[in-house]
């Protein structure tokens, strides 16, 4: 399976072409021709190491949607010419506690699960490339099913960005009348904003960007907070039951935990860099936590694309070239972007330049099917 | 109701003599006099504003047992005779969502609940005074059965030292067969090892101080680990389920955060001084969290005490008269005490001197009793 890819083999450096190839559809697996590929701010972190921890080269993109071009024998969920997604994983142990609570992004297997791109979550040496390229081979287990009311251009940034947000609201029971908090109204954030509307929650808006205000209006938030209004945070202390925290850098938590009424959860998300001097003072006087959370296993992956689907929750996305997804990153890095570029596949497919120009690189491995 | 109490009107002084009348019994409400009262490490941060927001003067103690003596119109619980116990907490407003469940510590009434000491939880000018006195005066609801198996020696830790490491527990739903750890074997801990391994969990005690072993071992731990063993923290990385972190300072939360299982938490129930650096990777990564608890509500501390008693769980106490309590703050704060002390309060009742030489304070507000 001839892949050409976008990607860096160092930190510093602009994603580039490369080509590769990935090993045959197997038994159990399918193959699939990338259409779109949402682009997260994880993409850009792991592309220049910000978290110390990348395998090179790095070919980002873990929010995957295509099309079926071969299914592997067994296969029972897909058929040729059906649409399917690929989200943050490819491969878990399927026997753990975690895996059978379908939470696999959890997983204790010896590798625990395989991440979309970046390798193994446990690393083992191997390392597995994404959606930055034109084609991708998956174990059926791991592929979602597009519902059809949802534009591929829109179910891609769901499988990241729609999944990490739903999660915590589902594991900490997120009801009806509860007021939820988002923190940092991004592609993760804005989709946090709607699919707490859906879940019958007043939705808070805790922003620094007051230029985003009609925007976050527009997608149904209840009240938007200014996190540098001190008379705002003070009359919402003590009100918010749950806060989905997006932000994908070190920030201040304490002024966070001011708002979160007894026993609420902070979820954090997005934010793998730390953060510094807790108020544990709040915490304890409050019984407030903070927890972190990552992605979502493929059941709920699966449910977060339903309830999407029927409640007509849809990212707002920008489409891009592949070749522009370096400016992509710049413009993300200077949050720039509302809410979610989507990279259109058939550009690098067309790409006779790429695909001349492309570095080889060595093949990436997905792991064995186990089960 | 003339009482003679130990207390400090200055975060630098030690503690002395001071007299008060304490509002006479009212309706509702029992008076006792005060037997034992156990020193905990919450009475030093006070007494030395360590946590800026003391009210003065500061007369601590919140883990109290005594004697009924006089009781208010419509009392059903208690009788002039009967042992009863203090813990925290004298009063909450009785009437919002987390009085209801019980959880008074919560109590989102206007003044929050009132403490034994320093006033109510969210301050309204007024103080209250502790245990460290010889009578005090409780509506009924506030006051706790000591169940006949249990001495008032040992009666008096239970209601601060075993309600705070109990609530994490129940909290948390900790179950048969699951890992619990304990960070800091001190007043709290030790009664956390006992509750833990009453409740089926596997307990393993974090510990800084290599010379409690044997007593730790005694308490019946399955496991100790050396929290500077770097050997034994990577043999238990990922193993532990709940800990119940009771280390009343600012310490390293990362070493402990990469000992969690997966959907792991950490219950911060003694450290209101904050934490520096918090690996958030770790907790996103393996759903881990960090949760404020404090103390626990009056329905979960008589189950704790109805609990040790069941179990034949006992704190270690070792008795102190009351001129001795500043020696034993200075024991406390070496880490010299294994593990509770318990002022015999008769000392002060019969203090001549003391009676004597006492400062005259002002009368402290335990508040309107409300239903």
């Amino acid at each position: 399976m001839q892949v050409i890819g976008y990607g860096t083999q160092e930190a510093s450096a602009t994603l580039k072409p490369l080509k590769f190839n990935r090993e045959p559809v197997r038994a159990g697996e399918i193959g699939i021709e990338i259409t779109h590929c949402g682009v997260c701010h994880s993409d850009l972190h792991q592309a220049r190491n910000d978290w110390e921890n990348t395998v090179w080269p790095c070919i980002p993109g873990h929010e995957v949607v295509g099309t079926v071009t071969e299914v592997g024998e067994g296969v029972t969920k897909f058929k040729v010419g059906d649409r399917a997604g690929i989200g943050c994983m490819v491969n878990s142990c399927q026997d753990c506690e975690q895996c059978d609570m379908g939470h696999e992004q959890y997983c204790t297997g010896p590798k625990s699960c395989t991440l979309t791109y970046n390798g193994p979550k446990k690393p083992d040496g191997t390392n597995s490339y994404g959606g930055y390229s034109t084609a991708i081979a998956v174990r059926e287990e791991f592929a979602l099913t597009i519902p059809d009311a949802i534009e591929s251009q829109h179910a891609a940034p769901i499988l990241c960005a729609g999944i990490t947000t739903f999660q915590p609201m589902k594991h900490f029971g997120l009801k009806e009348g509860q007021v939820l908090g988002v923190a940092g109204i991004g592609g993760l954030g804005h989709m946090a904003v709607q699919i707490g509307k859906a879940l019958g929650a007043k939705v808070v808006a805790l922003t620094t960007s007051p230029e985003k205000r009609e925007a976050i209006e527009a997608l149904g938030a209840d009240e938007i907070v200014l996190m540098d209004d001190k008379d705002a945070l003070k009359s919402h202390a003590q009100s918010i039951d749950l806060i989905v925290d997006t932000i994908p850098y070190k920030h201040d938590i304490n002024q966070y935990l001011q708002l979160m009424a007894a026993k609420g959860q902070i979820a954090v998300v997005g934010n793998f860099l730390g953060f510094e001097d807790v108020d544990t003072a709040t915490m304890v006087f409050q019984h407030v936590g903070i927890t972190g959370s990552l992605i979502g296993g493929v059941p709920d992956t699966q449910e977060v694309l339903e309830l999407c689907a029927k409640h007509g929750i849809r990212p707002q996305v920008e489409m891009i070239e592949m070749s522009g997804v370096n400016k992509a990153f710049e413009r993300m890095q200077g949050e720039d972007v509302r809410f979610r570029h989507v990279i259109d596949m058939a550009s690098l497919k067309n790409d006779s330049d790429a695909a001349e120009s492309a570095t080889r690189v060595d093949d990436p491995v997905r792991g064995e099917v186990v089960s």
